[in-house]
């Protein structure tokens, strides 16, 4: 037994998280390793402290700390108005661009028929049912413009057709683009120009 | 206060680890969420553990969890020959390429005018002493190919010159080039010719 293999460990762990590899993940940890007192115990502290409390909001998807997240629970944010992403990363791009305050859904993904993903593994039955009992006066399909994306926004435009008014974000995402990927100021001329479905 | 504050502290202090940046630790703080009890909590752990254990070799300056590091104490190591490598990075390249079985000295850094980093800035006063009192016949500068790296290996064979076989690494470490950046083989073949000073 080596009794580096601690250290062996949490560079292999390192090593699978995206963007990282063997390399980034060696230089990373030499380096908490270097500042223990000021990084990595705070570091490790904190990924216990997130690993308790993280959840996923069980209205929206959304991660947060709470049965039900800050978004959903903030009287300052619009009622009428829910986005609908795909992902918790494309919330937390829309939040940055700072251009919409009203509610989100989080779907969990996209359809997709070669991966077996339809309606049931993603939150759309729960969007369903928040629109037909919220106030909800508009529903924004906020999804990547691939083709997975599109075809799930279809799909629900169909979906809530005549119930509310459906949008979509304006022309202005580049094609196959990311939210994620994205400029605050991109988002912010797609949300501001948005067009209805 | 944002009860989300604690999974914002951890992106930002995965942003700040080297070759990571914000998008990419936000990805990586997602995965961990999703998948927490799976990596986040023995991620935590093991950050604990190697906060808690983690430690210099007060010989040779390789990181371990003891006091004498693994290499320094192994006994299926041969004594006579010390490779003195800059970083701890380093070392961990040249045990990769398997192609060195003696013993090694981290100087934790180069001589730098620049920086003001001398030699008692370094571990050489101790390299100095190590093959004064141990039984070292070669010492094996395997510094990196940079200005600041043989300006050291120049200071050091200075000092020993006359006590030990001094050798460096054989051309073949592409000039400008970092050992930690090389392939095994590379390393391999510029260990196997390598010549003296
Ligand atoms: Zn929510
Ligand atoms: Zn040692």
């Amino acid at each position: 037994m080596s009794s580096t293999q601690d250290i062996d460990a949490l560079i292999d762990m390192m090593a699978k998280l995206p963007g990282l590899g063997p390399r980034s993940a060696r230089r990373a940890v030499l380096h908490l390793i270097r500042k223990r007192a000021l990084l990595l115990t705070p570091l490790a502290d904190t990924m216990q402290t997130v690993a308790a409390t993280a959840r996923e909001c069980l209205n929206c998807g959304n991660i947060g700390t709470a049965d039900i997240c800050d978004i959903c629970t903030a009287n300052k944010r619009a009622n009428g108005e829910i986005c609908v992403v795909e992902d918790v990363s494309d919330l937390w791009a829309m939040e940055r661009s700072g251009v919409f305050h009203g509610r989100y859904h989080v779907l969990g993904g996209t359809l997709s028929a070669l991966d077996a993903i339809g309606p049931q593994e993603l939150r759309i039955p729960r969007l369903i049912d928040r629109v037909a009992t919220e106030e909800v006066t508009e529903v924004i399909l906020a999804l990547n413009a691939t083709i997975d994306g599109q075809t799930t926004a279809h799909y629900i435009a169909d979906q809530l057709e005549g119930q509310v008014t459906l949008t979509s974000l304006a022309q202005g995402v580049p094609i196959g683009g990311e939210l994620d990927y994205l400029d605050d100021g991109t988002i912010t001329a797609a949300m501001l120009a948005r067009k209805k479905l």
